[in-house]
């Protein structure tokens, strides 16, 4: 392949839900994609690996593969687990090998990391995010979960972050079936309070269920902020984006924003709070393809540093 | 001079009561070092700038100077204001230019950062934080402040963390004379509710005479777990260092790391949280020398990156 062609990366964003594969040169140039739906490891894998052996046949060998995937997973590369989900609630997929499989098929290098940080790196390559360093990416859905960039790296330290646990103070309504929030570990955190099944369990209904003015809205407008004020005050981030299937609420955004403006209160004088949080706080530039994308970045990324190290060598 | 000589450097600590002042080769190589009172900005400046001239007539000329000062502070290189402490409550001092001076005077580089983002690099170098990243430094005292290391650059972003106004669940006890804590901007952050004079406030005593099993400090160490557990959830730090006034309260360290394995409650099975949280939180290693120190550290950062760039120009 020659140096001017972009490589051929394959893709998986590993859901719980679905596994979405893509074999593509770049995020306009998808060759090909497919849907599994994650059943168990062994089935799921080996309809992974049969989709990507037929598209190597036809598009040719993959530079790189990039995987985002629920978690939580291994991300050290010192660790015997490397690339492994862990202690996830999935039931089946404890201790599962991710990236194990993949190298030991197709022979190349394996970006690996957690869906979230697939995401916010699609977002920050070629959404909403471009530009916006350091960024933050959440996803209000099924759980509450977080990926962040600092200096151009996705943020790792003795974990990946773990934004959905963050505490936060309890909302003020009364409305809720109970005060305390839903997550089994904690009393007050933000996951426990405001993603789907908690608000399913908080309020007797499903969150696409509620109208705009039911004062769940309130409640979870006010959690989010809180989290989101504390991301603001720790890594101070130039962009939040907010995805996920509670985000398709299109009042709660605003909602949101008015109430971080509110919490701050003034604290930080700063005009991408004070007067332009609707370009601060924002919807994913890439919908629903954060993730898959992200995945390809991730591919991409290992790529780049393959090569660089190889060059290296000379 | 030659290059095998470590470059000698100008270092001010410059905080709200006091500017220490030293010049040094090293963390354990300071020539001169004094202590200036924080009284307006004229006199103590002059004072800084008059020791500084003394310094260098006896040692020698400085490579750099290294500057962590109580803020907020504008640390924007394209700012017009870079290098002032800005919206600061600390009377007089509003919109001082701390860097200007220093380079009008000395033509040498500066690097400049908050008070805290010294302390954490000083740490990181030579303190308790050596080999950690991320790293977190906390400081509780008259306020509440941190500093953050990221693969191995302190974090900035649209500002610099702000870690003493996170959000928190309201502490359970009934004994403080208000529920909500005492922050002039907010409801239920950290520094309202665990800094000197909020306890004060809080509790109608001053920190140092309240007694070891009083019910504030049930307060103040759930609190600060609380704020660390966010922190452990978004940066995922390989170490946080606790210093400040407040923490001399050698009761409150043990007490800290019980609540935040408690708060925690077994969702990060990772040792460092499960059994040796009294390495993984901890005092800094440098006791009330992080700030100086970082200060000098800042320099020398500041003198490699100029001596780099010049070696490019070649």
């Amino acid at each position: 392949m020659s140096a001017e062609q972009p490589p051929l990366i394959a893709a998986i964003e590993a859901g719980g839900t679905k596994f979405v594969c893509a074999v593509a040169s770049g995020p306009s140039s998808i060759l090909e994609e497919t849907t599994i739906a994650t059943t168990n490891p062994k089935d799921t894998m080996h309809a992974v690996l049969r989709f990507f052996s037929g598209a190597k046949a036809k598009h040719g060998p993959f530079s790189a593969i990039g995987v985002g995937s629920f978690g939580p997973v291994d991300l050290d590369p010192a660790s015997k687990t490397f690339g492994y989900i862990t202690t996830t609630p999935k039931q089946g997929w404890q201790h599962t090998d991710i990236v194990g499989p993949l190298k030991t098929q197709f022979k190349v290098p394996v970006g690996f990391d957690t869906d979230v940080n697939a995401a916010v790196f699609g977002e920050y390559m070629w959404g909403a995010g471009q530009g916006c360093d350091p960024l933050v990416y959440i996803t209000v859905g099924t759980g509450i979960g977080g990926g962040v960039i600092v200096n151009g790296h996705l943020l790792h330290g003795l974990l990946h972050p773990e934004i959905g646990h963050l505490h936060v103070p309890a909302p003020a309504g009364e409305g809720a079936l109970s005060k305390e929030c839903q997550c089994p570990f904690h009393k007050s955190c933000m996951e426990g309070y405001a993603c789907g099944p908690s608000i399913m369990k908080r309020w007797g209904r499903k969150a696409d269920a509620l109208p705009a003015d039911h004062p769940a809205w309130e409640e979870v407008g006010e959690v989010l902020a809180h989290g989101l004020v504390n991301l603001i005050l720790t890594i101070s981030p130039r962009r939040i984006i907010l995805g996920g299937g509670v985000m398709h609420q299109t009042h709660l955004l605003p909602l949101i924003r008015s109430k971080v403006r509110g919490i701050l209160n003034g604290y930080l004088q700063l005009p991408e709070i004070t007067r332009n949080l609707e370009t601060y706080i924002v919807s994913p530039g890439l919908g629903d393809r954060s993730g898959i994308l992200g995945a390809l970045a991730l591919g991409q990324g290992v790529h780049r540093l393959k090569s660089k190290t190889g060059a290296h060598r000379g």
